[in-house]
């Protein structure tokens, strides 16, 4: 597995491509960003360099459509999804991924249809560039009532959406988070298929009921109560072989300069990775 | 248009045979009914020729298949999905029909996706036999909280997740009685192409208010409020030429005799197709 | 249907806005054209004036993808894809048209896979947008070996090729030149459901062996020995309710005036409509 | 990964029940073997407890589907894959394979295309029962001409036809001799992630000219010029955990007792597992 970091938990970067530069020097190998908008500020070909020269590869961009609204929304998306995805190819990048709130204002059983129409098309031209999409559930109890209708959280529904879309190359982005407050088990991950997760992520809870977690307020890895070493361990024994990135959601930006929540990033991977003996 | 009937409305039949007979001679063109049953109980030769002597086609069969319910049931009806379909086209019928409940008591969202695929591979077989399957939105208000959570009911749901199901051979099985409990409109039907029409089915509602109308106590055709000529003339206005089969369901068998109900059967066909100017 | 004209047969048009004014005053009431240029020169409010005044839709835009050569070519057209389908939208075309060569340099079957996942690809994008993607055989025999390999050139192929693509926005551009070219019948059009045909092409073919026919050496609508009116009467019996536009490609643009192409035109379609009893 | 043997190798077993049996106290791990005839002759119960006290897994079932002929011989296997992956399901399989002849004698391309929907239907029903469906690419030189027209046959083209089928459960059936026939890199199966083989067969080649090796002229595993154990270790390389099941077609059934025949299969894969430092 790869160790990466997404930009979430380091608050507004000045420089993008110096955090790259630090995490690489930090013993991250991957680290979740906007292709386009590296290839667009960088040129492609220092884009590329940037990335070799620290041996750090792409995770996973974020899908640019918005497929939750209505039609004139979803499409006015796909000039931009084809772009990302022409980017992340440039870059060697080969996974997308969006999440799923667990409650919309739509009827749940219409808008599953509509969502199952759309993240096929989105899938459908990002294989035309070899590119996998993974799709997120996201398990806080609060967001499960935060809007009128209930739609899907957990990891077994996710992957019967994921078989109803029928596109071969959607899987899972598996988020430690959303595993935690779904009540996922080390046994849930260990029924797996590898290939069935396109990107992972990893953050930790604090030490309160799991029901009253929020969302937005998560802890640096192996700062809470997540089981993120046997969330590793069980990843890494059904042979999962790709990114764990990092991702710290917080009600306000972290105060810490980058080169502090950089190490202690670090020394959080360090830990759970030890732990995981992996 | 073909005039049609299925056997609903002519309580427990003692010969589907005899019933065919008398629904050609008076003056009907397609009855929806079993096809593998009819080929079982006649021989393959026989059931034909009981069709062209009579000059009766088959209007649709039904989908044999519990896609409602878990897996283990789904799987089980499939045999008889591939028996359904080969009598089907044996005898020179190509459409199969379904019905969606409005409310179901598993997560909408979820079951929403296991339908979908669970729709999709029998579309898929059914395709295998040149035979198109129709989705019946269905449209009495009782029926959307019968159960713990609400589906869909409407045609444009319906439509909508057609698109999701993305089978080129699946259309609407559209009934007149939930046109009318869906508030549909002449409007409505113009706005569709023939194509996405597998099926029509008619009958007539008592003259309550529609949140009233339950879905097992329909009237015989022309003998309610229901705008029969209007949905007639929409449907040949778009181009539609296949069948509209009449359905009453009841809360009891009726009591008259074969021969009195299609009398009656015939009468108000008679009735809305000359309304309709057709 | 709708009497409509492609630009083949009149020229380089130093105004393609002046030919469309010329033929909505000549009857005609589609023409092919490409929106996404269209918007571009005149803004899409202008362009949008300028169809409505002249009461003219655009029957058809061309398909702005190469799928016949690499994976790269192929991806490389997606952004003009996207903006020929928003334009199309736009200006309220729903059909999109491709040709297929009907020999190939690449292995046969090979060549078939790489297509068929591509056009799907076009087709899911195209549906987005509610666009319907019609694939045109070509029947001339000197390109049956123009290239190393044959591919398909009837419409039979044709239509178990959109069988394999299985997405439910493909159909045929049903064009009467390669009708005739590959012994295309009567009956053969009187087998197809009007939803099969995307779009259609007229246009007439010289008096020689019909394996000697040229696909760039066309004749204008009426001038030649293709049974038109049958191939319009057909048409109209199976209730194709669509575009039949001319394409005249020939080996030298023609010295004629736009005013005396357009008046030939008009002259060849009343003659065969008035033939089909149209 | 598994050590599996097919039944072709052994002739005209007496009882195949004795074959497994001999097969587990040999080492090996799974058999190739028709799961629906295993529970026929000895009930489901009785066949369960047959793999499980002897530790066997069934590696894969044969696809029971005639997808090369017409479609009305298409139509009539559909109840025979029904039956084989309820088999199948209820033994533990997950696997069923066909092969690719690598010329036919219909056109190529049309082949290609009315093949693409017959194995995606077949792929279909077989996901709703959990199983993957891997594609055999046949190499032998002299096959390519059998038939009037090349169809496929290297592993590429089979991916790219895995990719214009667009079922999520299809993969590779990766034969070692194909894959020697082919002219086949160890590079070739480094390319490939652990998912993309659902099965793979291994078997020996002589010491005679590639273009002049026979389809039905194999040799025991080990006992010819393939480079077995690098084939082995590149497939543990990638990550494939399935089953490598001996598959020796020969012209003559072998004329050695089943005890030889085993203890010489077993001696080939101790050989070159050994050699490939598993």
């Amino acid at each position: 597995m790869l160790r990466g970091l997404t930009r979430a938990g380091f608050g507004n970067l000045e420089s993008e491509e110096q955090w790259i530069r630090l995490a690489a020097q930090s013993g991250f190998q991957a680290v979740d960003v906007d292709a386009a908008g590296l290839i667009a500020r960088n040129g492609l070909e220092q884009a590329k360099a940037l990335l070799e020269e620290n041996n750090i590869v792409i995770g996973a961009i974020g899908l640019p459509v918005e497929w939750r609204a209505d039609e004139a929304a979803f499409r006015a998306g796909l000039p931009a999804l084809i772009e990302a995805a022409e980017a992340a190819s440039a870059l060697g990048c080969a996974s997308c991924c969006t999440y799923i709130l667990p409650s919309t204002d739509s009827g749940s059983a219409h808008f599953m249809a509509l969502a199952t129409r759309r993240i096929r098309v989105c899938a459908d031209i990002l294989d035309a560039y070899g590119i996998r999409l993974g799709l997120e559930f996201v398990g806080p109890h609060h967001l499960r009532t935060r809007w009128a209708n209930p739609f899907i959280w957990t990891m077994e529904e996710t992957l019967d959406w994921i078989g109803a879309i029928h596109a071969p190359n959607l899987g899972l982005l598996f988020d430690a988070y959303h595993w935690y407050t779904t009540g996922g088990t080390i046994n849930d991950i260990l029924q797996l298929k590898p290939e069935q997760i396109v990107h992972a992520h990893m953050n930790d809870a604090p030490d309160i009921p799991v029901e009253d977690v929020l969302d937005n307020d998560r802890l640096y890895t192996g700062e809470g109560v997540i089981d993120l070493a046997g969330f590793l361990r069980a990843l890494s024994d059904i042979g999962y072989k790709g990114v764990v990135a990092q991702e710290v959601l917080t009600p306000e930006p972290p105060s810490a300069s980058m080169e502090e929540l950089m190490a202690r990033s670090k020394s959080g991977f360090d830990k759970v990775f030890a732990q995981a003996g992996l």
